[in-house]
């Protein structure tokens, strides 16, 4: 079974490595990163560069395809090229994921019209001008299109579709193996819990990463 | 400030990530990937190679060391090279930290005797060999060096980090702003929660995984 795993200028490393960690676990799983170049001159804070195996041209048809998040989606939502390979994919994949914001390259392909699903918090009016219908939930699953909710929700999803895979033992397993025992410090993982002030100031700095990304893009 | 994540053949993707993911969101915050050499041959399954920015003999001394895990950390734990370098800057580092077996690289340079120490579950009589106890905690603090549990531990740990360094405003916002409202699918994250045959499986595939890496090295 192959998992292609789509990474851009400017997708949220967490996104991509979260599913990551526990897809690569799964037997007999071949995990192949993608990109539109060779080569990503703009990724994640502090990476200098990021190379893949693939490029959307080349690579071979996954079984399961991972879109992640990052400040650099909404560009990716635009590009015609990576539009084009997730439309194609997702006709044969047996699995079309996103997690955080990759739910909006999703949404540009039509395929969440009408349908319930999550993406980052924050983004609940961008993933809703693709009529779906936004839900605070850890993942959605609708037939084989699952959406997550931000960053670290990729780690459950990824979990649930081990499962529906390699059986819940192997899932279970998995999630040992990884030491999934999470014990976050604070009460702030979603707004639910969080503060009005706490909600606010990441509010800000996810709008400047956007815009700071936008910059870089158009510098490149 | 600056953070150094030492990389090195056979560690795992997601010990690195996980902290990098807060750690990249702390104000002022530089990341540098660090390794022997700027191009690991053998990273993580699915990586075709990874290239880091700095080698140990040119990196810029960091204010804060992380030391993920991965299959390749006992044979890392043995090289002069990386070891004189942790050692090095562990004399004027602020925090040293480890995620999962990285835990076993700073047992090699000494300075665990006689502390209380975590690593992953599985590898207690590792650890223990350097003279630390062992104990079952996500995370474990004293002065300067904190030790995570395996894989997904490094992510509460660098909020604690996060804390310390920036303030809990600050750290409850980045939690926030990667939705890390974890809700793991079974309840089979640690040892305490997992059955005897799941945890059985895990380790016999955690010690496959080592040996096969033993020989991926020796192959390079």
């Amino acid at each position: 079974m192959r998992t292609a795993i789509l990474l851009y200028e400017g997708f949220t490393a967490l996104d991509a490595i979260g599913p990551y960690a526990v897809l690569s676990n799964v037997p007999e799983m071949t995990i192949d990163f993608v990109g539109k170049d060779l080569e990503l001159k703009n990724p994640d804070k502090g990476f200098t560069s990021f190379s893949v195996a693939h490029t959307i041209f080349t690579a071979p048809p996954p079984d399961i395809l991972v879109i992640p998040g990052g400040a650099g989606t909404s560009i990716a939502a635009q590009d015609k090229d990576i539009l084009q390979w997730v439309q194609d994919v997702h006709k044969s994949s047996q699995w079309t994921t996103s997690v955080c914001s990759g739910a909006l390259i999703l949404g540009a392909i039509g395929i969440l019209q009408g349908l319930t699903a999550t993406t980052h918090w924050a983004l609940q009016t961008e993933l809703e001008a693709y009529g779906a219908t936004y839900v605070s939930e850890r993942f959605v699953q609708h037939g084989n299109i699952i959406t997550a909710a931000g960053v670290s929700a990729g780690i459950d999803m990824a979990l649930h579709l081990a499962r529906e895979i390699a059986g819940q033992e192997m899932a279970e397993v998995i999630q040992l193996m990884m030491e999934y025992d999470p014990q976050p410090p604070f009460a702030s993982g979603s707004p639910r819990s969080a503060s009005p002030a706490t909600i606010s100031l990441a509010r800000q700095i996810i709008m400047q990463e956007s815009e700071q990304e936008q910059k870089e893009q158009a510098r490149l």
